[in-house]
């Protein structure tokens, strides 16, 4: 994890008087607004804590949602995960929370849209937003009168130097490699697929700016980032040469030796730019790949400044390889979460024997003895802060921090989403269980839930599907039920890297087709504020499910996370007599995988809550 | 429809005649090779016989697919719908038939690739492909060393010319209005409806250059192009006029007058370019909204040889508006949706009754009947050409030609894809009819597209959902089944317009939210080259199930057409309670909706093929 020094307690610190240092920034540079934006120079989900720009301004700490400075107002647009958290932790007098979705709620183009009366300059760091995000941006707000202004130097850090309150060091965590036995592909063989594919697209030079394509093709790892086990780096590769430019300091003789053999030249953080440049430099028509979505805005515009430079706008190659995982990436990932099962199984059983004596339990309790299990399993690290919620708190999608002063009561249900990093696997699964007797109201809900993540998993689907179709089958049954949820069904996962990966998915933007290899999490869910949620979530990975030869190729899923339910929440006539069949079948791999490493007593505990009752028909 | 004038047959003239000329003027333009793409200047489906270009040249009949002609060869890119048919009309000593999809086809960037060694000067008429096409083909081809040239005027036609094969006119038919009471809205209020859309995005000049846009925004329409009821025109927009460019020579004094009374300014089509251009000087700093999607790189040239105009890309609003049907246009096309029921329903009793005394059917007679139906009831003329294919013909998915020797066989399935254009409304409808004795296997498969069908009709959705969920819904009971369809679920339908109109559809891009008001149809299939095909179509009117202040809104689709399944091909024990449930109430409407216009025997048969038996459970 980054350092975080001696620093000023920021608490001290208005977010007026934040705000009021920005402000004179921005007239300083002649701009009439920032945008201050939730990613950094990597385009990380979870941020070092240096980076972390705009939780520092406006205090809300949810991990997307970007922040607007005007010169008298400012606002912060959350989506559906955030609006409850928006609203605790934003102070409503300095910052308006816009609620994106819910119909009164202004988009950034319509706040905008108001304040260009009758023009407007927008500034905004380029190493902080991707050049899709740049480009649409400036498309969407050139219509309404807004120019977007480039300015070097982020305002953010500038303003926090002024107020002279510390920056966090990051980017010195140990760097570690990965044998082959844990990756299945060396280095040198990923470089080599990597310049075929700057061969097919007749480029010479590809920069990698995101840390897990970074992780995933030098076979290393580190903690730079909370959760993500990435190095903070920038690496280029051209048909020749191979560079990887990171803090030097903290990586061993040993793993600077093996990095050389393979070929890899080693340069400090700070001369990617410069690097680049050079090696633009060096070739008569550099011809540069670069992925729109996944590189910042300032690093196009080192290479736009070149004018011998020709920019090739494609998908990373990276992402696609690293998406499709080896049998032995698989073989580490059905390892790493089968150990994530059993501590979340065992978490189970502790709870419900807790509850039945009267335990007084917590989120933070409950919490930390999910995070113990994952530790006597040897885990690395948690792969995202554990949502452990009780009752009403369950609404909150991703809600944060789990509440000492929370605790779980009779009648609730309480939601545990968590997930861990193993040497060499990433997990991420959810579990929904009931504290005491169950309501019909929960039954039914809880019932529907499932039925929809059975409903997703157990489909059977032809080469070329894409992402959001099993979206959409995932969410039919509960849609007559008139239930939905407010976001995607599943996301894509990495293998020992980060716990939301692409280009894979299933959700309503996932236009990737699902290919073998590539694992997925189904986690449909059920919330209503002030009543709690229901999220129910495995891994998958997809799988061929007709012989090599045949045509059409027809896929399915192989689930990772092998968890009982909550029976207590279950109306088994609710289920069909497929999704009663996909049950009986699941239990049983439960057992099977489970049991052998389980003592007698919890192998015992462990049939009877895998029984499924035979029902009339 | 076009005059077709005196050509010279095109037969006596070989493929390998018109590549030879279409060779030559490509050298004399100086690229190494020429696109013919199948769209002409106003990006219509179904093309006026003077622009079916790619057709002349390569003689493939089918509405979608690009040929690129090289130096030494050419190439014709096809989608699933056209595999067979491709085959079927094109000659393959002259032309390469890729079928996109299949493994082992290459793409037209894949053929690019190869041939751009080191590079390949890619020739193409800036009118006839969308900017957004040409953009993104530049963007995918850049990257394999291929540079697109746009040529003024186009080399087919100049080919066609040099072998003095005469271009047939178009643009000639009589051109009408609509009054309000067919359309729902006068074209006063909906240019002012465009002007707010101008408003809002700061432009001040809108081109529209499609022609069912046009036919929308002014209430007129035409028969300039097969099937689509619209007239060849542009069509500019300004805060202060309303201009349109056609030929003035086919519109009554009458109309002139009417159209002139509500402020429009009538032009000859050939102005259009020069207008445009002088309209943009005549304000200071000229803003120009433009669809990247529904606009030809040739406008797009136009404005951006303006060193002074700026390009807004946007959505185009008439696109949008025309989407969502006001109540007088929904109630248009419900009465033209009864007549083609009707009409289909006839079909279906004739037919039954002709195959039971053995009269000797064929394709085109059956085709003819059909159309005898519709005109029975009043149609204007045909939505798309009608498909009627017996038995493997079935499995052609788009099967353009009823062919008078293909007879309708015992024991062979019978499609029937067909609609109509009525004053004020279009129709298009598909049922598969059995001819004798259904098989197990006619009988499953049938059954499966049925439920298909009904799973996505009876499907109630949230306010926000795209129709690809919709589509992955629809499939998704069919994939377990081991069976899928090669084309979209569903498509928009215009009010008296196009029966293909965006931006809604059901379908693996249909990004856009369903929203009440829009017409879809559902149209699942499944298909078998050498066995047949099975599609069964309905259109739908999304309408809002939940009060109009109710949140979350929830939606559900509402049949426009109401004509009997064939109960022969029926494995009944197959269907859900939910799905009988759903297929009795629509044949309660069936019958109730038909019966008052239908003779007493064709009702008492009515009730019959609307029978559902009573299942022992």
């Amino acid at each position: 994890m980054c350092m975080t020094s001696l620093i000023a307690p920021s608490v001290i610190m208005t977010v007026q008087t934040k705000l009021s240092a920005l402000r004179r920034l921005m007239t300083a540079n002649a701009v009439d607004g920032y945008l201050v934006a939730s990613a950094d120079e990597h385009l990380n989900e979870y941020l070092p804590k240096a980076k972390l720009r705009r939780t520092w301004v406006s205090g809300f700490t949810g991990s997307v949602g970007d922040l607007l400075v005007g010169l008298d107002q400012a606002w912060l647009f959350v989506d559906f995960r955030y609006y409850e958290q928006a609203d605790l932790e934003v102070e409503a007098s300095a910052v308006n929370v816009s609620k994106l979705g819910l119909d009164d709620q202004p988009s950034l183009s319509e706040v905008l849209t108001n304040l260009s009366q009758p023009s407007f300059r927008l500034g905004y760091d380029p190493f902080v937003l991707s050049v899709s995000q740049a480009q649409d941006l400036q498309k969407r707000l050139t219509s309404v009168g807004v120019t977007l202004i480039a300015i070097l130097g982020n305002l953010v850090d500038q303003a926090r130097d002024q107020l002279q309150d510390l920056i966090p060091t990051c980017g010195d965590s140990p760097l570690f490699l990965l044998s082959e036995t844990l990756t299945g592909e060396s280095t040198p063989a990923k470089i080599s697929r990597i310049r075929e594919a700057l061969l097919r697209t007749k480029t010479t030079i590809v920069p990698i700016t995101k840390l897990d394509q970074i992780a995933w093709t030098f076979n290393l790892r580190g903690w730079d980032v909370p959760y993500n086990p990435v190095a903070i780096a920038y690496a280029i590769i051209t048909p020749q040469q191979a560079l990887l430019c990171t803090n030097l300091d903290r990586i061993t003789d040993t793993s600077k030796q093996e990095l050389t053999d393979q070929g890899i030249i080693l340069l400090p953080y700070e001369s990617y730019a410069d690097t680049l440049i050079s090696l633009t430099q060096q070739v008569l028509e550099p011809r540069v790949l670069l992925d729109p979505k996944h590189t910042t805005m300032g690093t196009y515009h080192l290479l736009s400044s070149q004018a011998r430079v020709t920019i090739v706008e494609a998908d990373h190659p990276v992402e696609r390889m690293k998406a499709y995982k080896n049998s032995v990436e698989i073989a580490q990932m059905q390892a790493a979460n089968l150990k994530s099962s059993r501590a979340k199984t065992r978490l189970m059983k502790w709870l419900m024997e807790q509850t039945t004596v009267g335990a007084i339990l917590n989120e933070r309790i409950i919490a930390q003895q999910m995070e113990q299990y994952y530790a006597e399993e040897g885990c690395q690290g948690l792969s995202f802060n554990t949502i452990s919620a009780t009752g009403a708190n369950g609404s909150i999608v991703h809600y944060g921090t789990p509440n000492p002063h929370a605790q779980v009561q009779l009648g609730h249900l309480f939601l545990l989403d968590s997930g861990a990093q193993y040497l060499a696997g990433t997990t991420d699964d959810t579990r929904t269980f009931m504290i005491g007797e169950a309501t019909a109201e929960q039954k039914l809900r809880y019932t529907e839930v499932l039925k929809a993540h059975i409903n997703c998993a157990m489909q059977r689907f032809p080469k070329g599907t894409v992402g959001v179709q099993l979206d959409g089958i995932a969410r039919s049954t509960m849609w007559a039920a008139g239930l939905d949820y407010g976001h995607g069904t599943g996301h894509g996962v990495g293998a020992f890297l980060n716990v939301h990966e692409g280009p894979n998915g299933i959700h309503k933007r996932a236009q990737e087709p699902l290919e073998p290899g590539m694992i997925n999490s189904i986690e449909p869910g059920f919330y209503a504020a002030g009543w709690g949620g229901i999220r129910l979530e495995n891994l998958y990975v997809v799988r061929q499910l007709t012989p090599e030869d045949h045509q059409p190729k027809w896929y399915g899923f192989e689930s990772l996370t092998y968890i009982p339910f909550d029976g207590r929440l279950l109306a088994w006539e609710r289920l069909s007599p497929a999704q009663l069949t996909w049950l009986t079948d699941y239990y049983e791999q439960v057992i099977t995988k489970l049991s052998p490493t389980l003592e007698i007593a919890d192998q015992e505990w462990l049939r009877q809550v895998c029984h499924i009752p035979v029902l009339a028909s």
